[in-house]
């Protein structure tokens, strides 16, 4: 038994996420950690969410998703370890692990001790971390903790053709959580922030990025099977000026 | 059999590389893997060929290069995998194998299909990663695809001492194709972009970072064993606004 | 015999970490390996050495750490090989190994031989890359390299409550090498650079980054054990305009 250990945090390249392989390899020296990313943008769980939803089917079955963005770290919110139909997720009870854990089927979860020793700023490394190893190792979840519900949910907005942006990648891609329209060949694209109408504008629509012209804004499907907005060898989202956060609707041209 | 699996991208710190893992994991659970970078600006495919080209002999024989670098994804572009006389390279045919694969010599190429449900956003997901899988578990070239000629050469521009920057580090160190002078203590310099002077100066020529004084810009033979421009504790890239892909001469002070 | 090895580097993350993971698995090809971290700031030898300091102990025994933050590569500093009560270290004579390496105690140093044609700008990959997987795979230091002891030492500052900040992680948290006191629940906070003083205020202290208010600069007892500075959701460096080096007194209010 040696289960993959995922990584999905927003600590960025410093050392947090070594020190937390670290942990793990001195608990279970033939540990196999892969790094999902650690580039969640600092705090954000609906990002964070948003991108453990979309990966994780990738992995192995019996993958650990060990996954930390915990603003609220010290705190009452509780320490997961959850089964699902086909995976385990560890992580801090704020939304971060929900869209996946439901999307999976959540099979089990438990709340996991916090010892008096751990770091209040660092559960990562002395609470997350050790439970993944022993996950990893074969342990099941009862010897973990003990049961509790995951009790905070997280939804991502949805209403008709209205989404939100889930996240802006390495590219300057916007990408969305909306579902491509089947014939469409434009969208009227229209963004609020704060209940304010930042852009509003129609698209065209590309099956490739190859397709598109350059220097074009163009809606595309992307590999998440939603839709997103491109600039052909440039960034939408600095061009437009968009965020992660902001509401979208993505429409059939009236 | 079990090829060490090396992974060349433009996708920056995000999900993809992670996912790419993922997928690799899923085919081959006891595959090895080792980043290389996902650090090459975004769609520069010469900068790209560049690092695979500096960097692939320094890897394990029989190692897989995974090279993603694709604005083409989805289009006609063809998907190879390549045997080399030392390696295999996986990616598309856009340049980005070419140094590297003409270098280490060419033995044989496959094109790989495209399943019709595979993202035409990203096929390092759908395609290449897969293939360097089943490459990495010991599968042969014919097993992956038909035998079809990588179509796209690319070549740095040498001409004399004229050259190309090929690369800027996290140093800001630039870093040129320019082969040193045996015995230069002075390079004149000369950096033009779209046919126009950008700098012209003469610069001292140093063996090691050490000996250069403080703020002073100087060439000096880079690892790669070809000439860069540094300058000690600061980038010399900001310092004279150059950037990858301009031209540059180093030639001995007249 | 495969010791683990842990990387430490200002090296960003372009291809020098991954080469020299390539002469790591073409000496020692069963090498496991992991990224401690490649952001220490350019040529930033004190804030290598806090990381290394302050990361070592979460690793398994025998783990080496191959640790490269090198502006005098090519000159006459020693290229070291360490073994301490529990660690090996292996990296220039520069201070950047001395703390961890007196945390641990030192019990044995040797000199790397640098071979004429190891690259006089990257003994990463030349000198202490093989090193390292010579000592994973079970080589003893006397196998490497002559007796030579450590001749560089580096020592944070430390004068009653005056320190200085060492680090400044991804969310603009500012790290002292300051120890908490026991009863505070506010801080006069003064930083200074050059002699100059460019901050001097008074700040609340939290146990979580959860029971501070939105946009409150608070000081707070981190993951390190030692004094930070953070903003709830802001980046407290980015805020304070203060850097890594800049010195640092934390007492409580009189």
């Amino acid at each position: 038994m040696n289960r993959l250990i995922v990584l999905l945090t927003d600590f960025g390249s410093g050392i947090y996420a070594g020190v937390m392989k670290g942990v793990i390899y001195r608990i279970h020296p033939r540990a196999r950690i892969v790094d999902l990313t650690h580039e969640v943008a600092p705090q954000n769980i609906r990002e964070g969410a948003w991108l453990l939803l979309q990966s994780y089917r990738y992995f192995p079955p019996e993958s650990i998703f060990l996954s930390v963005v915990d603003p609220g770290v010290g705190s009452e919110r509780a320490c997961l370890a959850v089964r699902t139909s086909h995976y385990f997720f560890v992580g801090p009870d704020n939304g971060l692990l929900y869209p996946a854990v439901a999307d999976d089927k959540c099979l089990k979860s438990v709340a996991l001790p916090v010892a008096p020793e751990a770091s209040p700023t660092f559960h990562g490394r002395d609470v997350f971390a050790p439970a993944a190893a022993r996950l990893a190792q074969g342990a099941s979840l009862e010897e973990l903790g003990t049961p509790a519900a995951m009790r905070v949910p997280l939804v991502f907005y949805r209403q008709g053709r209205w989404g939100e942006i889930v996240t802006i990648d390495r590219f300057g891609n916007i990408i969305t959580n909306l579902p491509p329209l089947p014939e469409a060949s434009c969208y009227e694209v229209e963004v609020t922030r704060s209940g304010t109408t930042v852009i509003k504008e129609v698209l065209p629509c590309f099956r490739t990025y190859a397709e598109a012209p350059e220097g074009m804004l163009f809606a595309i499907t992307g590999s998440a099977g939603t839709l997103e907005i491109s600039l052909k060898n440039g960034s939408a989202a600095a061009n437009l000026g968009v965020q992660t956060g902001d509401l979208i609707r993505m429409s059939l041209e009236k």
